[in-house]
């Protein structure tokens, strides 16, 4: 069941690559929900590729169809299958590196997990499998921001060595979509652009890191002691192609800090209990204050680069390999949008948990008079 | 269920830090495995309260009692159900803070989100719900070693702005357990023992950073696409308390790098399909290549401390906050048997995932002649 | 995880028969609600052994104790741990079948399963597991019966080829208690009891039926298409150890009926949707439709008996085998709180589920005037 | 998760009657399995409508494709997604029920659950979801087939109040396709036959029993002590439409008999453990003894008939109703591949979970010389 996100809305994703579609399919989605393909389609082109000079040129239109689930415009709390047709898998691209394992992906490991594996374009490896989870994800931000006024805002807050100084909470939404690059400080996006485009022309890659800010967050979700909500956004992340490290509020930077300096004082605002400070980045205990939610993902330097690299082939020969298929020289524009729906993901999963155990959740008001 | 973790090796932690006990039920745990208290009792000695003068002086003995699913010796393959009675539960220390919210602590988000907490020490809450952590992870530790020669070694890597230099592959496990902050770096302990004495002095706190070590992991264990094993071990290890930072091999570090630096080249070496790097930390595409496993979780300074803070009650007045309870100044010596508790949940659950679906384990034979 | 039971209120059990002690954590248990220890013995004082002169004579008082989870009286909301001492396990009882394999027990199965069992009263196969079955429905009962004003009651209705006439609507629930058997048909009842105590003399035993009905069921519980509501009892009281057989509604019966006579016609009635007939028994497609739900558990005659068998030891040999440990000549009045218990498992975790999924519980109200 | 079975080998089936499709998701199949459509095809095709004059005349080729995880006509070991488009969908069949609930059907369950349902055909509660189950259960079967020898045998035991008397065992498996009604007792299919097309006639539907063998069972499957395997087989089967009952072995004829004619002696027969007798069905304390698995499945008349019948509307009116839309008289004969099907995948899941927990099956050898 490695394929299934979520306990209480529960997303199985399919598909390769190349084969003939990918898709999801959502069971626990909440009924009656008003649901329309363009809800999904916005957030699937986002993550769409072949959307800038800065993405892989792969042609695929990522057009949504939804076969069950939706009835006369309206969710029937039965499950939501969701489908992608693959359209421009050029798979003799990939025909020189059928026999190849090619360095830092994941070619070698399913193979030796499996025996066997689709090496066209990764297979199931491939990132193309996150357009299920986009697709869910955005089912999940609808339910989200139109029943408990959530709003998940994520955006690229780092290439290699450009970090951008905005604080999430200055960040704003407009801002992000405005650029291919996704980063909301708007001279640094030129600059990441660049060297995007630089590290392409050299045949190579970049990372980065994605912020996300999660507003109007309800009081009290999130499961001990396991189910942690951070320990799930943690998963949930984790899981996305190309992330090697997850941090939430202080996160790494917590380590030098005292507990005097970074505990987060409660004092009475409007009202409402609310701390002072948000290094807890909105989570203490593993449950939700209130406050915004505060995450970092790192996503290294894509894997494929069309540089010569040193390799293995399934024979145990030593070969020299180049990449040649289409692909990112940088994955964190379209990693935005991956990351929102996993955040969405787990936060709704974990409100309908709530609602189950103790049959009610519980607002957030901190931005009440 | 979020007091549950693992699928196949499935642990179910229960009790409340000043309850009459704290345990773990471990269902699925191989049968015919010889077991002993004495094999768990060694990890929750070094898990427990009052072992040195840099912890908490709470005096708990932690003996363990298996009260169920080992016979004659050996495992049933049945429920193990563990206790650990509380002894030295000093609820009084706890009534000044029985309608307090300390700060940076649950107490707040368990109120709101249950209406109802235990405020005797935390509760829940408390970090001493991981003895049924340490217990289970004991049993998942003898079986990797004994059945796949797996070895899992944590230590602390950072306190404060110490930071140890060590490579992974140069630590020693003898140098661990020999001294008291549990750093492999002797000289660098010492230091940061004092400097954990003086912010105790001080009424403060420290953070820190665990790095762990995974030798010998045998190659394919790990689920596509969600139950990644990286992202398997984030969840874990995100759901200690106090953690609040993970990452794996190069992690966010990674994102300075370019993909032909950062990538990593196979070649064949006595033998074996090897990398010449393991800036994948030993997961590629969420499935282990056989490489050592290289992870670090971030702690954050405990939350409790004796200098005085500005809180808020249950009355919703705001008022003024010292600790008095006792507790750790620093949570880092303490973490690092969980770490690796969790880590070998996390990778016995997998290798019995694989087992299942695939039906053998590839086991790992990097130091082949 | 074959020892869980339930997706939001899930219960794990452990402990074997003549272990230290017998079992149950209760996790995702809806915080607030007002629970004693004597809320649970009273339930578990029905099931207990010993209890009348055709039960087991094992003296077990069977006292529970609630170690975690609950508060100044009222539930956390976290795990719930139950424990029940083992007092009179007379394992020298045993000593003559520890090589044998009894004819129609678990002792040969575990055996080839796991490669080892416990062999003292069963181990992990005895019915003495079913303690933390029947604790954990009592906390499960007491939510329904307070917050839905769901009842549900168990009776005996049949014993060997002696069947109770008494439709379940008929059924008083002060005639079930009132005789050992615990069968409402109060003549029948002492016949009954003859029957079993005749069955004791010959040191053979008898089978038999439990009927239950579910009386103020709320509409639209169960879950399409796997975890119908059915479903779901079917598993939870097929898994009481003896059971062989389940049926809802009409049952068997239905398959010599017609449609036309079998549908149960809607009608209004005090503006409630009825039906007319409730064949279906309270459950259609899964899910529950208000009316009573009527289901029936078919018990075998007990394994254990004095009258000599056949059999063959663990070494390969035929031998001759008589039972001499205490046991009960006939499981069904000890069932009946059982099978409730099942009952109430399944239903209250459906509920959740509900609670979760759709947000509300539409509460029954078929008596409303 | 309602709509997803088994725990390892984990089915999840989507689509509504006269939605566009129906279909399965298959997560966690042991790869590189030989895998063609034409084997699912050949299960479908026994569950497809319209094979026989006393089916529904629904025209449905049922064409099955495989859309993801198998490559080169072997299984890749991730999710395998599999789709069959609706083709003769005449939903005007069904406008004149668009505000009925129709009796015995899960109209009324299904709009009190969700608040909202497509009424067309059923919906989701169609028995065409079962498309999916017998698609899953075909890569099932074949798995058991070839890795196990397992096989498993389903057949009309009886319809209406014409019962085979033919035992288990005598079934030939080349009887029961050979007729329409699949009754291995040829004399009795002609006369079940007759009876099926008379009550199709009379605008009526009968009911009846499958009774089902699986034969070359491996020994200790199934896991205590709630996933028994009887427990497990009795959710999967109740979960079918129109099931009503399910017993094991012996069953509910059990409860009539004493304990020393109902045990099953243990002799040994060509060196091998064999039981003397099998009331116990093949299972034992819920895990199999190697010995053939015998059970049956009660399944009521169809709920959907010509006759007039009294209802209510959605606006709360008292109505009567006749149903138009093409169905089966009988559900029996397309019902024994479905029985088959959930047979397969509980048996198959339990072997995988067997092959994590304790590392190895072991096989049937009960026919060894």
């Amino acid at each position: 069941m490695g394929n299934t996100f979520g306990k209480m809305f529960a997303v199985t994703t399919w598909g390769e690559s190349h084969g003939d579609a990918v898709g999801v399919v959502i069971d626990g989605c909440p009924p009656k929900i008003k649901l329309d393909e363009s809800d999904i389609q916005s957030e699937l082109d986002r993550r769409r590729p072949a959307q800038s000079k800065i993405t892989t040129q792969r042609k695929e239109q990522d057009k949504v169809q939804i076969i069950s689930g939706v009835f006369e415009g309206r969710t029937l709390g039965t499950p939501i299958m969701i489908v992608v047709w693959n359209q421009d898998a050029r798979s003799k691209d990939y025909n020189h590196m059928k026999d190849i394992f090619r360095p830092s992906h994941a070619d070698y490991t399913y193979q030796m997990k499996y025996g066997v594996r689709n090496w066209k374009g990764g297979g199931r490896s491939s990132a193309r499998e996150t357009v299920g989870r986009v697709a869910s994800g955005a089912i999940a931000k609808l339910i989200l921001r139109q029943q408990y006024s959530v709003e998940i805002i994520g955006y690229v807050k780092q290439i290699a060595d450009m970090v951008s100084e905005l604080e999430p909470e200055e960040v704003e939404s407009s801002n992000i979509e405005s650029n291919i690059v996704r980063c909301p400080d708007q001279k640094l996006a030129d600059e990441m652009i660049s060297k995007i485009e630089e590290a392409r022309k050299n045949g190579d890659s970049l990372g980065g890191v994605v912020e996300t800010i999660v507003k109007g967050m309800p009081v009290g979700i999130g499961e001990p002691v396991f189910d942690k909500l951070d320990a799930d956004l943690a998963k949930g992340i984790l899981s996305i192609p190309a992330c090697r490290g997850f941090e939430i509020g202080s996160g790494f930077s917590s380590v030098t800090m005292t507990g005097s300096s970074h505990n987060d004082e409660f004092h009475i605002k409007n009202s409402v209990v609310r701390t002072k400070t948000n290094f807890s980045g909105g989570v203490q205990g593993g449950i939700s204050n209130g406050e915004n939610i505060i995450l970092r993902a790192a996503f290294k330097p894509t894997g494929t680069i069309v540089k010569e690299q040193q390799t293995v082939d399934i024979y145990g020969n030593e070969v020299a390999f180049s990449a040649r298929g289409r692909h990112d020289p940088c994955v964190l524009p379209r990693a935005v949008p991956i990351v929102e729906s996993m955040t969405a993901l787990v936060i709704l999963d974990h409100i309908l948990r709530q609602r189950g155990q103790v049959g009610s959740v519980m607002k957030n008001n901190n931005s009440k008079a």
